[in-house]
């Protein structure tokens, strides 16, 4: 009701929406940038200084420089995130989908789930998360460890959109009074929507590519009108990368080539396959749907026993970084030793073995005109190694035990490394493991095969894509918009399609399985099929406090304390109207202002002044996160307890409501489809109390449902 | 309540369900690439014959050839369309669009809109509809007219998407007991979505630009588990034509060359660009969206035109059809004279003047060693057309002025094409109008700029298409994977997004105009601001006609003669209960069923035999759409109709209600997010019978709101 400006105030809501989009865009594409040169001259120097050690035949010191500052790099992010912000660990997108399914709801904070503590409910610590994060994840990038820098940047433009959609932070008075429109979740959601594109969009290079992931993996609304703000948010990301790497292009940047961003052009420019080439691209398919969801078995049980030893204290957290680091530094430096050297071919564009950090004819120990294949896969940054397993024409570089040698380790690398107190992501490990199983298959094939192996790298990373994330539409445009190479198209569908449908007979996808790790009361879009044969009225419990239209302070403040429920039905009884009537809802928070504001009357009758001049749309609006009035704050006297207030004026007089007779599975399609908080349930006879219960998100979780009703727990699905 | 079934049923559903994405991605495919090989090889053969007579300077002959040639295909393509199915004509997105958005509903037979009787409403008609579609749009397109395939190809495909679900034409025994799954509404609209994209994808070669199409542009709900579902769709549509093309490329399909299905390869594999081309993108991009916007005005208009023309009868029809036609022979063959001759640029790759159909250097009527730019753009099918202007490091092959002749005549020959009675797409005409005007532009600008002339014909594309049909994502993604450059994203986002806006200030996108036009009620997925004034009480009107749950027959045949509704709300009144109490909603189309089943009591109480084994799941399942039974097609004698009939167990018991003092905007968006058709309004007091009325998708039409209560039409937004 407070929301009906004039014409001049939508204006200026409209602009200001299309302002922060474009902010986010512009900080998330500035903080993808920085943090890529930060990686690549942070990891290049490090590379080119124990090459040159290896070039001098200085093993024991290469070794000890690269494990030494692998170390550090990794103990320092393992602190900050440790001491500092222990919310910016992981991968960031659970909580991302999490808030955007409509978990920042205020009564999750009474769940046994601290978790949900996370960047979007502390404004306060957002920023400084955020920041975190991004040093956190540079230093855990550089480092070695087999992480990603997707997921992080995924939770760090989230984090920006936050930060932005509330008016800044009110803790470092980086507040805007200009930006103060946004008290409303629906558009600090689209906003959070558009910084997670925004994102994918920076992490990757792939605008299109963010657009959709924010679409199928990350929102659980979707609307005509947010698909193109999205779009144009990933837009101005790819406009602003564009512009820093042509800034780069003139060597500016230190070691920040034409490396850089993620992006792999596959050199060949003319792919050409044939129906023959069907059958190994499907056996590539089929593996890797295995492969990604035993990815997700491992990774889940690797969590469990991690979230056991961090949950000992901070020494242990930090022990067990400090002993993945030592472990991944070991297999790095120490696997290329069993590669046998080869021999230079003849006749390359290249350089061999090659100079500087990029390439793929690394000498490492090797006699000079030779070159240690493995070396240039495990002693490279991941982009790096990415870029030689894509790469075409290289058929011949590679041999197969190397390949299965780090595909193995990769894989495990991948597996032991996410779960540390680290900011890490899933994308880019995974990237590399399947394009190594990829190329392995490639190898395999031999010549029952035309495709080049660069190819089959290119479809070992979707299939393992497929089976692990077990996205389809937005990995096989990330992937297109990697490789910059449409042709690919067709056989990048099929084997998406393909690990998708073999994993989804194992398990649930990896974010499904880290949301529920975490314990957030994730809303699933279906209904299981138990819920159809229970109606509302059977999950509705609990005694229902209802508030009269007109009530007395002191009953209001004492439901307030004794209950942690966020909406109460009002209801209008006899001196107001023949019969009880069921007049709105009212939530916690208007109350509070209520009690605040000390507008009592000292009688039962219906407020007679304007109430619209005492309180100005401001106070009603939706505080940022974690800022919530606390009923113990506000100090009624006697007299002011005994009083009266008069709740129509803030009531929601047009609750969405249900029939207690209607089926829950129905039910959870209103709840979702709509996105409620509160759903009031009214009597089907006529004869009773005007309503029933109120149903919330926790009504439809399946652990409460089965809880009361544990004789369903036969027919659940699965 | 009959869907609940066994295991082995729900994989056979699950089955079932993929196989025919499977088998839409099939025939979609197929028909796409023969409706291609179809246009290339007739539109080919009269372009050679009329080529070669112009070699031979045969001028007179050569327009005759040509002129007959084109009106002779279109007269076809017109008396298919005008005699056998009416519903062929246009582009046939609207009403697809229109589909999906739930307005097949029976009730709107009942409204004046004939038109609804389009493909969809009759089965019967529907696979003669579009194989003569295919016909028709195959004469059509090689008949030289301006229109394109892309619209006739999606809805084709949502056509080929709708008979699989219906199971087959009960008309042409056709039908397969095997399909018979899809008796409800949400499995076929969900086939008709993925079949749209398909349409997309065959069209455009385009697959992710399908999907992306299909959600931004076509359809109304969307859930991830369909974004899935509709990507194997288009890549079954990719693979299939790539297969074919394959078998192509060995020569067999005559003159269906590498030109073939629509695919513009620029050339230039390395795009640069810089900053400072960034103001004449942003100058392309603002005339674009005002040039595309005067676009959608201008058919509008010449429309509303041709449909009083048309409603005059036959004659006229075929008449309009047949003057447009030779009005497009007489400037295809006459404009290019106007164009000077050029001589032949040395060191050529290229013949010169071309050789055969296609290439930049026609030499119509000039000189050896000369040739007429502008006859390589009139003198072409449009995709010949299009790829010419498209291909880059040809700056120097076009003259300004053939350009801007070419650019005028496409614009209105294209706005006076469409509204003929043939099918006719919107897309390919937009793109080579677009086409032209950003190599206009680009000549313009000349050395300001330093992108090539090819990509100003991409971008001026992008920005008309923005400018009319509003679409962002999915037009950027069809560009990208037309022109099969990833590169150009961005610069192809930000023309989008400039049009796209400035467009939006004008007036409503193409599609819009025409649903309206066409008088679907189309139901807006945002309320308007007057509906927040207004509750659900106020737009609920007319006698209710309500059921008691044991009710009597002839009262029953009554309500159903004498009333057009679709579902009544039913009652248990006293007998049967304490008080009256709403028990559920019965649909018109089972109680149909019941009188035809004449399983009536004699008195008035609870029916005692197991009525599920009267009735089987096949016999309330949803009919194909224009199969409903008629209440005068059942007979009744005067006994039976004194009988009684037990409505309790065909009764939805969990219809979706909202109280009657709900805002009508709330209202709408459970509607429309939750899909419904009826909305039961009951009351706020419990003093009054328990139900006020129903919602049905009418009473949320502007019209009949601002009927109703005109004093709301001052504040209607715009």
């Amino acid at each position: 009701d407070w929301r009906s400006r004039g014409p001049g105030h939508i204006v200026r809501y409209i602009i200001l929406k299309w302002t922060l989009c474009f902010l986010v865009g512009v900080l998330s594409g500035g903080v993808g940038f920085f943090n890529n040169l930060a990686v690549e001259n942070i990891a290049g120097v490090k590379f080119v200084i124990t090459s040159n050690m290896m070039l001098a035949r200085k093993f024991g010191w290469a070794f000890g420089v690269f494990a030494g500052t692998n170390f550090v790099l990794l103990m320092f992010a393992s602190m900050i995130t440790t001491f500092i912000s222990p919310a910016a660990a992981g991968s960031g997108i659970p909580e991302v989908k999490a808030y955007l399914n409509g978990v920042d709801a205020p009564d999750i904070f009474s769940l046994k789930t601290f978790f949900v503590k996370v960047r979007f409910s502390e404004v306060s610590d957002v920023d400084v998360s955020s920041t975190q994060q991004v040093v956190g994840c540079i230093a855990a990038v550089s480092s070695s460890l087999y992480v990603g820098k997707a997921g992080p940047m995924i939770h760090t433009s989230a984090c920006i959109a936050s930060i932005l959609g509330q008016g800044g932070s009110r803790k470092y008075k980086l507040t805007c009074k200009w930006l103060r429109y946004f008290k409303n979740d629906r558009d600090r959601r689209d906003l959070v929507t558009c910084g997670s594109g925004a994102g994918v969009a920076a992490a990757f290079r792939a605008p299109v590519g963010g657009v959709l992931f924010a679409l199928e993996c990350v929102s659980s609304w979707w609307r005509s009108a947010l698909l193109w703000r999205a779009f144009f948010t990933t837009a101005v990301v790819a406009v602003i990368l564009r512009a820093l790497i042509d800034i780069c292009n003139s060597g500016k940047c230190g070691l920040f080539g034409k490396g850089g961003l993620i992006m792999f052009d596959v050199t060949s420019a003319n792919v050409t396959y044939h129906l023959i080439d069907l059958p190994p691209v499907l056996v590539l398919g089929v593996i890797g749907g295995i492969l990604g969801s035993l990815y997700n078995f491992l990774l889940e049980k690797v969590l469990r026993v991690y979230t056991l030893i961090n949950e000992k204290g901070h020494v242990y957290k930090l022990l067990l970084a400090a002993s993945v680091s030592i472990f991944t530094s070991c297999c790095l430096f120490g696997l290329p030793w069993l590669a046998s050297c080869k021999r230079c071919p003849a006749g390359l564009s290249e350089a061999c073995p090659s100079i500087g950090r990029s390439g793929n004819f690394k000498k490492f120990q090797c006699a000079p005109d030779h070159y240690n294949d493995l070396a240039s896969l495990f002693f490279n940054t991941n982009d790096d190694a990415i870029r030689n397993l894509y790469s075409a024409g290289t058929d011949n570089v590679f041999q197969k035990s190397s390949v299965f040698l780090f595909f193995i380790a990769s894989y495990f690398l991948g597996i032991i490394s996410y779960g540390l107190a680290v900011p890490s992501g899933l994308f880019v490990p995974v990237i590399l493991t399947g394009a190594t199983y990829g190329r392995l298959v490639g190898m395999l094939m031999g010549s029952h095969s035309t495709l080049n192996h660069g190819l089959f790298a290119v479809l070992g990373s979707a299939s393992l894509l497929g089976g692990s994330m077990r996205m389809t539409v937005s990995v096989c445009v990330i992937i297109l918009e990697l490789t910059n190479n449409l042709l690919l198209l067709p056989l990048v569908m099929l084997v998406l399609l393909i690990s998708k449908t073999v994993a989804d007979v194992f398990n649930a996808d990896v974010y499904d399985m880290l949301v529920k790790l975490k314990g957030l009361p994730y809303l699933e879009a279906h209904a299981e099929p138990y819920m159809r044969q229970l109606t509302v009225g059977d999950v509705v419990g609990g005694p229902l406090q209802i508030f009269n239209g007109v009530e007395k302070v002191s009953n209001i403040v004492h439901v307030l304390k004794t209950t942690g429920h966020h909406g109460f039905p009002v209801v209008d009884e006899p001196p107001f109207s023949s019969s009880p009537v069921l007049f709105g809802l009212i939530l916690r928070a208007h109350l509070l202002v209520l009690l605040k504001k000390k507008t009592f009357l000292h009688a039962r009758t219906l407020a007679s002044i304007d109430v619209s001049e005492q309180f100005s749309a401001e106070d009603f609006a939706k505080r940022g996160s974690g800022k919530h009035e606390n009923i113990e704050g506000i100090d009624l006297t006697a007299e002011e307890m005994d009083m009266y207030v008069d709740l129509h004026p803030y009531t929601n007089t047009s609750p969405y409501t249900v029939v207690e007779t209607m089926s829950l599975a129905k039910a959870l399609i209103l709840f979702r489809e709509v996105g409620l908080r509160h759903l009031l349930v009214i009597p089907k006879s006529s004869s009773r109390a005007p309503v029933v219960g109120i149903l919330t998100r926790h009504d439809f979780m399946p652990e409460h449902i089965l809880g009361t009703h544990p004789f369903l727990l036969q027919s659940r699905w699965k």
